[in-house]
């Protein structure tokens, strides 16, 4: 048997995903189903990621969590979820051929879970949506899950956190509605890989934020329960511009793609607007960005730069490679400079953001899904001490 | 016979209206057919009106029109329609049993049409409705204008300026979208007297405006081209709040009217944004308003004022009679002091506006159709001198 000197252990990695078909609103609020199907790309995991290292031991006195350095409370309602069904799922774990654990045995171990994110969890990037994929995905890893029907795993990080289930999932990932009361039929799944979208760029403007952000999950009930369009939308609309990015996907249409991005972007902020009270997510910032996009590709005459918004006022940019530096700097010229993050081109150019506007920006690409950084505690990449705590604590 | 001597003249005024339940989208480009039916409160002339004088004679060379003491060009279409369907309807001049003029005659007639609004036509304050409707009407007055079936004037009034036909009539206005072909029944009719809603008070907030308007024509062009959630809106919406409102017009119920009045502002901007590409009327005051409206609310535990918002960032909010001090009280309070004017109980309390926010309000109620001041040229509410030119030119 194991003991903390000798400890089960395993860190991953997983990734940021970006919505370009939006997911808002669920028709079930326990399981998180979605009232539509959702589509996104996975960005890669060299610019934005989290990492997770997950430590087992029987000698733990429970489950615990620590998230960028400070312990969480991990008995809420979600993660409790995603944990339950992971150990409903734990299989024999085999080393060198001999039995170390068997199935019925990891009820008796606890699990001590450090988790750290390499961007800013204030900048409003959905970090609930990496962070919770890597979570689930860490403890399947370590717990040798199996899944009883493909896509199971996908069911279990969506509902520790919906837009979870996409990170699973590299490249171009659709989240399908389902209509099984259960969920089982909820699942996410890769339909195409990156691969004729090599050249895709993907630009993360922070901009300056003055309001307050109004929760997804709040934000969606009131939406669900008094916006009309909401509604429409979900029935009426999200087939039709799903089935158009689809193909424009297959085909590697970027103008088709970025107009679909754009449309669906303002369609979920008016749902928004449409609920009742109103809620904002974009400020004068974002309505420069949206401006300086459609003003951008009117000069032009051709649409080679599309935004995508979600729940608060940071833009996301698609782009093609041969059209990045000239972007780039006619954004600067639009904006006033702000600092750039680009792995492997340019780090910080600016110390300091001459920009009012936007505090910086990241570029990145389209990427892989999760993956097993090392199954070893002392691998420089763990997160753990060899007693199962974290390396860093804030 | 009549001379510049012994002109023939007319001077009336006609009030502003505000839509409640609000017009976005044509269904016919030319004869202004709207795609919804859509219902307005007509404002007191004593706050907000345009006074329009005008003079017919046949020694005038061709038609022409001041406003503000500015010549414009009366050659566009839509004056040009208006004027050439009053001059189809007009009626013998009888005066003192005495036929004046027969009606085949006003063909040899040429007018000077002389406008004037007692409001800031730049303050955004859809000026057009009331101008509009002035001119028609002032026009009608004086041609002896004769409707071949009831709400002609109406419609001929749409056509100069779709919302100026709401401003024809008093108290809540409704202009139906019709069925036919030829725009007949698209008619404004009043469906209620102010009589029940004298406690109604409707505040002005004038709001300091940084971005550029986009013409509501060309707004509902691109909204009717792209903009899905419009289609069904005007399809499946409107309908019934038009009948929840009807309902509260009614019952005198102001909690609902106020709720649907919300409910229609936020929905005809959602729709503004899910337009491709995206328009923006709100702004970043316009969303403090709105906040500060469903705050005040919460905190009264009733629902005690509502805000709508046409083509533009200024507010106008709906309370009643007894809740205005304390509500003026607050939105000071909240946004600093501005000049309020207010028909025989304030004018102009500060003379600059403290508030970077709110530049000046106005402070009206429900109010009466357009009428005619008067038919003498010597009057001193006549915009016109004896010979037919303006008074006041700037």
């Amino acid at each position: 048997m194991m003991s903390v000197d000798d400890p089960l252990t395993v860190t991953c990695t997983a990734p940021v995903n970006i919505a370009l078909i939006k997911y808002w609103g669920k028709r079930e609020e326990d399981k998180i189903l979605p009232l539509n199907p959702s589509l996104s790309i996975t960005l890669d995991v060299a610019d934005l990621r989290t990492k997770t290292t997950v430590v087992a031991s029987k000698q733990f006195d429970r489950d615990r969590l620590w998230l960028n350095g400070k312990e969480h409370d991990i008995n809420n309602k979600r993660m409790q979820t995603c944990i339950r069904k992971l150990r409903q799922g734990a299989d024999d774990l085999w080393r060198d051929g001999k039995l170390m654990i068997a199935k019925e045995e990891w009820k008796n171990y606890r699990l001590h879970i450090i988790s750290e994110n390499n961007f800013p969890t204030a900048a409003g990037l959905a970090s609930s949506a990496s962070g919770l994929a890597c979570f689930v995905y860490s403890i399947a890893q370590l717990l040798q899950f199996k899944e009883t029907f493909p896509g199971e795993l996908t069911t279990i990080a969506r509902q520790g956190s919906g837009s979870a289930c996409r990170s699973l999932l590299g490249g171009f990932v659709l989240w399908e509605s389902g209509t099984a009361l259960d969920g089982s039929d909820s699942i996410a799944r890769q339909i195409a890989t990156g691969d004729k979208w090599k050249s895709l760029r993907v630009i993360i403007l922070i901009v300056n934020e003055q309001q307050k952000k109004t929760s997804s999950t709040a934000g969606m009930q009131t939406s669900v329960q008094t916006s009309d369009l909401l509604k429409f939308r979900a029935k009426e609309v999200v087939s039709m511009q799903l089935s158009r990015m689809r193909d424009a996907i297959e085909k590697a249409d970027f103008p088709t793609l970025a107009t679909v991005t754009m449309q669906e972007s303002n369609q979920f902020h008016a749902c928004c607007l449409d609920t009742f009270p109103p809620i904002f997510y974009l400020n004068e910032v974002s309505k420069e960005i949206i401006q300086f996009v459609h003003d951008y590709n009117a000069d032009n005459n051709d649409i080679t730069v599309a935004y995508t918004f979600d729940a608060g006022p940071n833009a996301v940019l698609l782009t093609r490679e041969e059209n990045l530096e000239k972007l780039m700097n006619s954004l600067h010229q639009k904006f006033g400079f702000f600092p750039v993050t680009r792995e492997g081109v340019t780090r910080s150019v600016f110390e300091n953001s001459q920009s009012d506007r936007i505090i910086r920006s990241i570029v990145t690409k389209i990427g892989e899904g999760p993956r097993v950084i090392t199954r070893s505690i002392d691998h420089e990449e763990s997160l753990a001490t060899k007693e199962g705590k974290p390396k860093f604590i804030c």
